[in-house]
């Protein structure tokens, strides 16, 4: 087995996210649950985006978001999506290149544009999102190159890829792939309503290849239909190498087998929107983790990425992510 | 003559703003003239955006963020500006539509896509961009709604207008429109390097045509050749109406015959990006006039606004502009 090119590849649902500020109320209107990720379609995305307020157009999506901040941190990423060749989608190409990721997925001539993701933030910095879709429903098995995912030393996985149709038969055959090369697979949760439309395949995932779980809270409680923490971490301790669950102001729990890590949470002065707080925590803590750090330094750096991200708007990093980190671990 | 439906019409380039962080060794780099608009072609525009860092995409354009803060401050405001039926035409639209203003121009439904401006903001906060005009070439007098003019108070111009061929044509012609409707016509002269392009024509447009005047330090001293500040306002002065001449941190000063009040910068705790200070200026300075306030007070409404928009990233507003000028201003 040849040295690994690179320290991270992902696949996930390729995003443009438009963040507007919103009220409690707007949400409660429109019927917008808070907090969660709706699917939408192409119609309801038009109808409301035109009631919501003026917006910030930047790149997203879960696992993007996460390898964009691995490379950031000077990590080696490379990621597998679909867009459509039209402006959103050079948007996104550009945004997920200027990062230093590897991003070679052939784009849709036609079909649908790219997806976007709308994004209410209200006061209290929680993001409510409704995602169309758009160009990921074409991704496929054939947009997962064997070579890359052979070359990379962990397979970062979104469970937000099941609701795509075809996007499910990419994931299992890059996850196939990458058992085959000896390598890792990681999969975050995503949301807990995406866990509870997909419980059963995402129990047979943990339980059977998956070897790093993240999930917060919500959702992995979601997957053991528990209503305690406790009872959710007893539940899936054994059932998965390493699981990183992360619980907002609460820090995150780390847990390996026998080894338990409980780690406070970074101090923010000031949080201004919580979009990405996961996909940055996944990114520090794999980056950690490839750069073979040990695991309650992993998740430390998580939780140092995940501070940097919500302490302003967006889902990408605004600092030089290698200052910060040089600066907190130091 | 009927009450005027609206406060101020602007006429400008419709561009959707592409920002990035960048490092003053770049600019250099590629020659890019730090401080100033330069306009580029589809070519440039594309190798400059490859090289630039990961983005934002904000709704721009310089007259158009003037009358999106006229509207935020519940002023009413109209909008002529030319955008392709494009993504980010569709943006463009929805977010000065969504801050309120009235915008009806019909979009080319081919032809060059929506102009953007790729802005480079330094550590200095001081923001560097190249435009590419786009669909912007397409705007020309069959465009301007004479009713729209003759319905508005105030009609507003940015300079930059003289870039693209035929929007001169439809400036000449809304500037007559509003002269004979007795309402008053504002210009910005936009940027210094603009002024150096026309500035025969600019000159004649201040002492013949134009009411009230919007220029920073920079550009009235290129609209008259002079070196010092002082030499470029007892020039304009008795030239124009009303003139308001900013100075960055240095505040404004106003300009109406024999008064002339000499304002304070507002206190800024810290610069992040100087994109759209001066929009911001001419709207609150335009919203005050509309209001009916004394000169002084527009000007320290205009101050106000540019304190807002230059502490945090982007050229539209973040914050309730009504809530801050309520509290400002008590």
């Amino acid at each position: 087995m040849s040295d690994p090119k690179f320290d991270v590849v992902g696949i996930g649902n390729a995003i443009v996210d438009v963040l507007a500020h919103a009220e409690d109320a707007f949400l409660e209107e429109h019927g917008l649950a808070k907090g969660a990720m709706t699917i939408i379609d192409a119609e309801t995305a038009e109808n409301i985006y035109g009631l919501m307020g003026s917006g910030v157009e930047m790149s997203g999506g879960s696992a993007a978001n996460t390898i964009a901040g691995i490379a950031s941190l000077g990590g080696a990423g490379a990621f597998i999506g679909k867009v459509c060749k039209d402006q959103l989608g050079e948007v996104f190409t550009h945004d997920i290149r200027a990062a230093g990721v590897s991003f070679e997925t052939a784009p849709d001539e036609n079909g649908a544009p790219t997806a976007r993701c709308l994004i209410c933030v209200t006061p209290d910095a929680e993001r409510t999102m409704q995602t169309f879709l758009g160009a990921c429903v074409d991704l496929g098995p054939e947009d997962v190159d064997d070579q890359i995912i052979g070359a990379s030393k962990v397979l970062y996985l979104e469970g937000y890829l099941y609701d795509p149709p075809r996007a499910k038969e990419a994931f299992v055959k890059a996850a196939k792939i990458a058992e085959q090369s000896g390598r890792q697979v990681a999969l975050s949760l995503s949301d807990p309503f995406c866990v509870d439309r997909y419980r059963d395949e995402f129990c047979d995932l943990v339980e059977n290849h998956v070897n790093i779980l993240f999930a917060n809270e919500d959702e992995i409680k979601s997957l053991y239909q528990v209503d305690g923490f406790d009872e959710a971490l007893q539940q899936v301790r054994g059932n998965c190498e390493i699981v990183a669950l992360t619980r907002s102001s609460q820090g995150s729990v780390v847990v390996a087998g026998d080894e338990v890590h409980v780690l406070d949470a970074e101090k923010v002065e000031h949080v201004v929107d919580t979009t990405g707080a996961g996909d940055s925590y996944a990114a520090g803590f794999l980056y950690g983790l490839t750069q073979g750090r040990d695991l309650a330094t992993c998740g430390r750096i998580g939780g140092i990425l995940a501070a940097e991200i919500i302490s302003h708007y967006g889902a990408r990093a605004e600092s030089d992510l290698k200052a910060v980190l040089a600066e907190k671990l130091k």
